[in-house]
């Protein structure tokens, strides 16, 4: 058994973004050697999240909206009453919805390899979503086989 | 370290629908021979989910209600205009609403194993979760371990 | 490869609550002596999910609120309606939102294991979300690796 890990460091543009990193985490699959097992991609943060659907910009624009409606950024969130929170951390981001996005999406995916590539339709893609930029970001990915 | 991989092939009847792939999952890992491990249901598409949940035929309309009002179907869908498309791989389906949901459920579930069977309660099946209907499916299923 | 199972039992008190197993799980993660890997964190149930997000108190609140949106407790529910119910193994619990909300939580959550530790930031947590408590519950901890 085989593991081998990369992060993949890239910088969101605006506040509500989905980054495609299929590419790069098929290069990363590439560079493991590994030609059959699985490939996990992770974001180590609350208000980002990983998911897999099609990269196509006006569906992206539809993804938004639905996300918007679950939890719109003009609500209200006890997490952006400052005054009141006792968490030691809070970083002073108004970012309550984000954090409510991100419960949905999730932070990781993990895709199948097979013959040294991922097992993907062709139009699938491998999106972080930004849900509190803009901000540098990194996001692990860690593929496991032989 | 065992990797063990089949497809299973199903037909969806109508636009929305949860078709239980339990008992097929079983099989695969039986035919895997691995006794301890991890199975991993993987979707290939962009309009079909993969979850886990209680397979009682009232509580499936409940889950199509509370998706119908996360994404309603008649609502309107950039993703529909195909006029202002310029993705070259539009399939004339109306179906930005399925991508939609197809967000929240993700496409994949992963499973423990234990002596060659599944760690599922008596309530939980996996589901494949039919957003864009009907059509012939399949569905990637690996199952790794020893 | 190696592959190390503990169950976590825990209680829940309300009828909606975030449980953090992180300290719970990195001690199993421990306990496995496994340096590189994987732990699966899998909720045999169908009315509690699992979730990798901010232990903030008033966060917490927002999520509660926003999933309340998406399937309210005072909707109602097809599964709730218990005289129209042929599921033999109904338990008498008015608990359709419940699973509604499982639904798009998620019951499994996959983190990677490095230098013996979880690849977590400082404010990621693993909860469990009890969707219908207060109950006794138990989670799978499963790690995988070397």
């Amino acid at each position: 058994m085989k593991i081998y890990k990369e992060k993949i460091d890239f910088k969101s543009t605006t506040q509500l973004e989905f980054v495609d990193l299929t590419d790069r985490v098929e290069d990363i699959v590439e560079r493991s050697g590994i030609r059959q097992g699985q490939v996990l991609v992770f974001a180590q943060h609350t208000t980002l999240g990983i998911v897999i659907n099609h990269n196509e910009s006006m569906l992206l624009q539809d993804f938004m909206r639905v996300l918007y409606k679950f939890a719109p950024v003009d609500d209200q969130y006890s997490h952006d009453l400052f005054e009141l929170r006792r968490d030691k951390k809070a970083d002073g981001r108004s970012n309550g919805h984000s954090h409510c996005k991100a419960l949905v999406t999730g932070v990781s995916e993990t895709v199948p390899i097979e013959k040294g590539r991922m097992i993907l339709s062709d139009i699938q893609s491998i999106f972080a979503v930004e849900f509190d930029g803009a901000r540098k970001r990194d996001v692990v990915v860690q593929v496991t086989g032989e």
